[in-house]
């Protein structure tokens, strides 16, 4: 019989919500606040100060958004902690910043938030209006010109499938290929504002604000329809479009064979 | 002939966005900033320090936001300002406030942005979840107890029409009188949000808050659906639900016979 303190950990799956504006992003970096190191540093107020660690399902650049970030966090075995206490206690731990934890489950057998995951969706937002954004202020990307969404929408089913999405990856992509399956990319218009949803089982470093930055071409009528596959197809990142900024983008769903939080 | 500087007034109709967060509401006061002081301020300043006069349809209490809000401007006659000149110059005269002007049009003969109007639309949002908002931060009444939306909803229809809605208005009310005919309360849950959007011509002061205050009651089942109606018959103040905080509620259209804005 061991009484002592619980000398092993425990896994735990959260879905996290976090506002990026004035973050350095999902990763600790040294020249800011990061969503890792204030999730962790809460989650260890919530155990003495033990120290947690914790793995995500995508790393989110500065400036990016979450409404359902999947996170892994390794805490130190505790009976007396049960799911609600880690949600309620993190969340209230990770005050005054704009993060917060929707939904802590016991981790399955053998799960990893990155490693265990079959899909990412992300929703790139457009305000398309002369006037600046206010009520969606850090949250769209304003573009001024009008855009025509069906004709996006025409042009990013071309990239639907197995590709080489070299012409849409970041030069500091640390992905070990360019290659992707795009499984979804749907443009619709509702008002003023231009939704871009995307699925993939993963993606590149930029490749949704690539896409993007290439489809605002396609809409605004720089770019004809089938430009974009041809950029697709010359696997070069110079012929593509801008990255569009980061305020646009939102991580809205991670999934996995099955889901721990139903 | 007159060839001096102009001497009257041209009036303008204006829809405007705003986030109220921080200020005081639609009206001029002098314990802080209000809508209508930054409007006109920065107004004035579009026209070389003239003064300008505004009125709304609408005056919304500290902390409400509008996305549609429709406000007259009567500015100096100048040929030289025109819709668009006045729709970007006064949004940037009103940076880095959260207010724009999203529309500017030349207003309608004998048109008043007030006493036109024929209805007015707003959408009280709950984020009916256990985590507090972050995503929507200030924008989104948070309710932790699961609501029904669908009893809600139900309840809601009892009040459409011509009634006395003594029982739902603010003490400070200045209407001349507490019968109003409510067109349109429809209750409808999308994920962890609740939106309740009303119409009718003219509301009483506080008259939505007060209505999502009760139908909150009913969605988590405190009152039952038919208590609401007879709460509306009492006419009395004290039976009714709380006041919704103001940060749920968003005015978003504002009607005239004839739009002014296309």
């Amino acid at each position: 019989m061991n009484d002592g303190p619980a000398s092993f950990y425990r896994r735990w799956a959260l879905k996290i919500e976090y506002d990026g504006t004035g973050l350095v992003g999902w990763q600790r970096q040294n020249n800011g606040l990061s969503v890792q190191e204030l999730l962790e540093e809460a989650a260890s107020r919530l155990v003495g100060d033990a120290p947690v660690m914790s793995a995500t399902a995508g790393r989110t650049d500065a400036g990016v958004h979450a409404s359902a970030m999947v996170v892994q966090l390794d805490l130190p075995d505790d009976p007396r902690l049960d799911a609600r206490q880690i949600r309620d206690g993190i969340s209230f731990h990770l005050k005054p910043h704009r993060v917060a934890i929707c939904a802590a489950v016991a981790a399955p057998e053998n799960w990893h938030a990155r490693f265990s995951a079959i899909s990412r969706r992300y929703c790139y937002t457009i305000l398309n209006r002369p006037t600046r954004p206010v009520l969606d202020l850090n949250h769209v990307w304003h573009v001024k010109r009008p855009l025509d969404a069906s004709a996006m929408h025409e042009a990013g089913q071309s990239l639907l499938g197995r590709h080489d999405f070299s012409s849409f990856r970041a030069a500091s992509c640390q992905a070990s290929g360019p290659i992707r399956t795009l499984d979804r990319l749907d443009v619709a218009r509702d008002g003023d504002h231009i939704r871009i949803d995307v699925e993939a089982r993963s993606f590149l470093h930029h490749q949704v604000r690539n896409l993007a930055g290439s489809l605002q071409l396609v809409g605004s009528g720089q770019w004809p329809v089938a430009k974009l596959k041809e950029v697709l197809d010359a696997c070069d990142r110079r012929l593509a479009g801008p990255t569009a900024p980061p305020e646009g983008l939102c991580l809205t769903h991670v999934g996995y064979p099955e889901d721990p939080f139903v």
